[in-house]
């Protein structure tokens, strides 16, 4: 089942607004969930709006919170998020990045206590919007182990890089796992061994098997000891810069929130974009021509699914899309 | 056999010298070449020295260039590195990203044809000593495949995240590819597999055949897909920033040279170093107490090494350290 992107974004906020959001918070949470929609990260639209919705209920996410200014430095900024919707949080904080990059060429935002982000690809398609490079990232409760170790104590802390294009930016948004725990659920209710190994066993050995690795939550981070530690830096940078808690602070709490976040923004006016076609005209030469397969770059196809849902209507789990009419 | 380190240092200015250098420019690579000895990073101390020597007797560097302001837009400026020895390139433009980040709070400098900066980490420990985070990384020769591609098109691509800390700075030195060539090597020469795969023989398929790997130059990126886009990202944010040459354009040379460049560095006079602290006694906490093996934060190897090699000397290939005397 198939429903528009209007329909959609009006539900969301219907109910944001039954929950006592104000209405410009109900608007940008309701237009970001409807948009991963749109854009083929259903895992963070329609299919994760329930559990937000509990998370409001409980009290986790606080609606009416809004960001508060801590502190200033030249182009650094830091923010206190105050457990507001992570997502306004996530949109107000790049919003300031972009500010601070289009007065000093480039602008740095850290936040602390603020609440999940659904999908980081959002801040990246933002600042690329205004004009911007734009890097994020944040850190998480801890589901990887660090190498050498056998217990999770790493996040897999998503990182955005999104650089502006007029064909189509060009935006990386990449967790350090191997595979996401939701892909890994996938695999395991398709009854499927993943293509690669994606963590470890209840042995510490390396494993294809997805329901193994939920059980340890022990995912793979990319490359070993390289995802190891670039996850690790990653929550080192946003705890330095913010000061919030650290994925060891999170990882203790009973939900994954009081998270850090760091939004950087870089403006200059010429982006050198016939470089940038070089680039990919150069990466995209590599498929093999034997093979149907095709080499995109970070964003594409998430604009041709874009494309195709904004064109055939955003497919919907049509249970899911009941539970929200009636909620 | 060892040596100290200034016999080291004094050895490297000494012909840095006679091949007409400047003194200040000979002092900053002899010192770099000497330091990546002293830590352990042997493949681009003395090891690498006398391919250096040759780039400079076929012109590849020049000796006397130094880079020059192309343009400025607020916390940004954009140099060219006019081919001067990398090193010195990379050395000015981490310090001038560190004055722009004790004005401004951050900093970036993109710089466009410069040469091999040797070790990414010295950027990052340079940073770091003057009490700043520093992220640095470099374009390449192409010697990854993307995903779905079968054709050597990214460069491994280094980046380099440094946090200073009293009790030894957090320093990450990575490439995108799981192993270097360099790494390959070791493994090839000793009639070793990799302990992982390690690229694509010549029929697409994963090995852990170093020589096979190497032949194809289709070295895997970390984490498949992830490291493939991340390299790329690295790319493009180097070209867009410097307008400098993009690994496409790079790989078409016949020397690894005019390459491009990023430094970005920020300061705040709280870096929070208690909750640094925090972050890394959680992961070390990790390690298995039935293994002897441990859970090193980026930079701790180094460290060890460092301190090791002051004490006793630094461990030199004798018919490389020869061939420097007789230089």
């Amino acid at each position: 089942m198939r429903v528009s992107f209007e329909e959609l974004q009006e539900e969301f906020k219907r109910v944001l607004l039954k929950l006592s959001f104000p209405n410009e918070t109900a608007d940008t949470c309701a237009t970001i969930f409807a948009s991963n929609s749109r854009d083929g990260i259903y895992s963070h639209g329609l299919n994760r709006f329930p559990v937000f919705v509990r998370h409001i209920q409980e009290g986790v996410v606080k609606p009416n919170a809004v960001p508060t200014l801590l502190d200033k430095n030249g182009a650094i900024e830091r923010w206190d998020g105050n457990f507001a919707p992570g997502m306004a949080n996530a949109t107000h904080s790049m919003n300031r990045a972009i500010e601070l990059a289009k007065e000093n060429g480039i602008g740095c935002v850290a936040i602390k206590n603020t609440t999940h982000w659904m999908r980081g690809g959002t801040y990246g398609w933002q600042a690329a919007d205004a004009g911007c490079i734009g890097i994020c990232f944040t850190n998480a409760t801890a589901n990887m182990p660090a190498w050498g170790g056998n217990k999770p104590v790493l996040g897999n802390n998503p990182l955005v890089i999104a650089v502006p294009r007029a064909e189509g930016h060009v935006v990386l948004d990449m967790a350090m796992s191997q595979f996401s725990y939701g892909k890994m659920q996938e695999y395991e209710l398709k009854k499927e061994t993943l293509p690669f190994p994606g963590g470890y066993d209840e042995h510490d050995n390396l494993s294809t098997d997805p329901a193994a690795i939920r059980k340890t939550k022990l995912a793979l981070p990319i490359g070993f000891w390289k995802g190891s530690g670039l996850s690790l830096m990653l929550d080192i940078l946003a705890v330095a810069l913010s000061g919030g808690q650290s994925t060891a602070k999170i990882t203790q709490g009973e939900y994954e929130t009081g998270i850090s976040q760091c939004f950087i923004c870089i403006h200059q006016p010429d982006m050198h974009t016939a470089l940038i076609e070089e680039i990919l005209a150069f990466t995209k030469s590599s498929a093999p021509t034997s093979s149907p397969k095709t080499v995109c770059y970070p964003g594409e196809r998430t604009l041709q699914t874009r494309h195709e849902n904004e064109k055939n209507g955003i497919p919907v789990n049509e249970e899911i899309w009941q539970q929200l009419k009636s909620m």
